[in-house]
């Protein structure tokens, strides 16, 4: 079975260990958000791509859920004494290799696609993970600041300001420019099913499906499109996904954000047992809807939840 | 007092941090050798400014003589782990700061003389550190590797294969076309004193006196110039400087280094007193010359030595 999904960080990277193990045998392909990539200190940070390598390849700081395990902070701390910031932005020694080893490959010529592929040469994260493009796609948000109203890069909305104030438009600069990277739409027209795990539908799903080329290829890959709900219980998970689902008009249920991706892309929805209320409207809106534990606590609740999505998709299929 | 010193690494770092305490109310330039600059992981790396920064500044490993105190090596560990390297090169995670700063400001568009400046702003040194050059000069030393003539970049030579092949070339690559760096001949042309720390003669001070300029600012300064023998009783005191020596065809003694300068150039030498015998030698080439002792075994003996060249340095202006 072939199975493309489209992952943000944390949540996208914890489902995708759970899918390894309840589909064990099938091939995946991980097409991830680059849209949150920043450059730091001159280095280009890939925070998504590097949550989902280091998280299926072993080395993820498993508390954090982002960063590497059994890390120091020596580089930061000097380039603090330097005056040279951000602070905000926790870069540790060992993750610090990875940005350097990509940026000189980046700066020799070679695309992102291509310099990921050689990053998991070591990882062997046990997928195959592709940025969304090889082009450069930066999201920012438009938040008010000192009383005026700026365009700050998602990093800054999200680390630095914790997302506490409220978000007034999400655009992924760049997007509207950016071609698939090699490979994306090939995967997706020879998946037998495509996941949306529970990452953040405006800023993780949302801007790999701005990137002109992916949406359609889905909707027009004829085959099971099955998300589960990153909102439970009218609340995000993890992080702080309500605030830029409000910035596009989307309320912070299960529901509605069904409803945001649509019946013409999305076949079929999971949601927590708690919003097991909630499935009929879901199903009312054209996507076929079941209610199951969402709370991916352990990798075994994370491969229950993939082998929900799995069956869910041959529902759908059948 | 104005002083002007070209300086290379370690021994050049020590005989400053001797000479700020033997003068401490002089205003000290330091001009300093780049040759040795290396791009290492896509990084900009300038082992002898670091070296005099670090020493001067008080940040220098004592017991190697160059890179930080208190060091680790995660960043390098992890590369190698990306089966990227050089290996050989040891860079810590204190010290991979100071390159990501100077490679995201030289990327910026300024001149490594300004991001000198700039890293020193941290260190205060106590001194004025500006390298010979922006410009890019490589030094490469040509040796017979698995039969073949090559030319490799000094470090290699240095570093990896330890000058354990012989040198049969040294060659400045860029030196031709490089400018001296801003306030590098303003500095000679101002300067009360000009010394010679006991730095490599080919590589580090003769890199130096390779940039267009620079030998024929020193010559006709109109000042004492003053240097101080790397070589004692016919061994490098530190390094393996006769290696180098050997491929420009000088001897590896006090006298013959003396001679290499000139009289042209150099107006007093200090020897060691186990070489007191070759004072008459350097005499005889038109070089005034003393025996004091040479070693640098701690701050006091390079206050020392400097006390000496800077008498040397009135009595040859006498």
């Amino acid at each position: 079975m072939r199975i493309v999904v489209l992952a943000g960080g944390i949540g996208g990277a914890r489902f995708l260990r759970g899918l390894k193990k309840a589909a064990p045998d099938a091939a995946i392909t991980v097409i991830g958000n680059t849209g949150d990539d920043i450059h730091l200190f001159g280095l280009k940070v890939c925070p998504d791509l590097d949550t989902v390598m280091y998280t299926l390849g072993g080395g993820i700081n498993e508390e954090q859920g982002w960063g590497r395990e059994d890390e120091t902070f020596k580089v930061k701390e000097e380039l603090a004494a330097y005056g040279v910031g951000p602070e905000w932005f926790g870069l540790g020694d060992r993750d610090f290799a990875t940005h350097i080893v990509r940026t000189q490959m980046l700066a020799a010529g070679y695309p992102l696609s291509a310099v990921t592929e050689a990053l998991c040469e070591r990882w062997q994260p046990g997928v195959r993970l592709i940025p969304m493009s090889d082009d450069r796609v930066e999201t920012h948000v438009a938040v008010d600041l000192d009383g005026e109203r700026k365009a700050v890069h998602f990093q800054e909305y999200w680390v630095r300001l914790r997302a506490a104030v409220d978000a007034h438009a999400i655009v992924p600069v760049g997007a509207d420019q950016a071609k698939p990277a090699p490979g994306v739409l090939e995967a997706i027209a020879d998946a037998d099913v495509i996941l949306f795990p529970p990452s953040n539908p405006v800023v993780s799903v949302g801007t790999i499906l701005a990137v002109p080329g992916i949406r359609e290829a889905i909707a027009e890959a004829g085959v099971p499109v099955v998300g589960l709900s990153p909102i439970v219980g009218d609340a995000p998970v993890r992080g702080m996904a309500d605030k830029v689902l409000a910035a596009v008009g989307v309320d912070s249920t299960a529901a509605a954000v069904a409803e945001h991706y649509g019946s013409g892309l999305l076949d079929g929805w999971l949601v927590d047992t708690v919003d097991a209320a909630t499935v009929e409207r879901v199903e009312t809106a054209g996507i076929r809807c079941r209610a199951i534990p969402l709370m991916m606590t352990d990798l075994d609740a994370a491969a229950a939840m993939a082998r929900e999505a799995l069956s869910l998709a041959e529902e759908v299929r059948a």
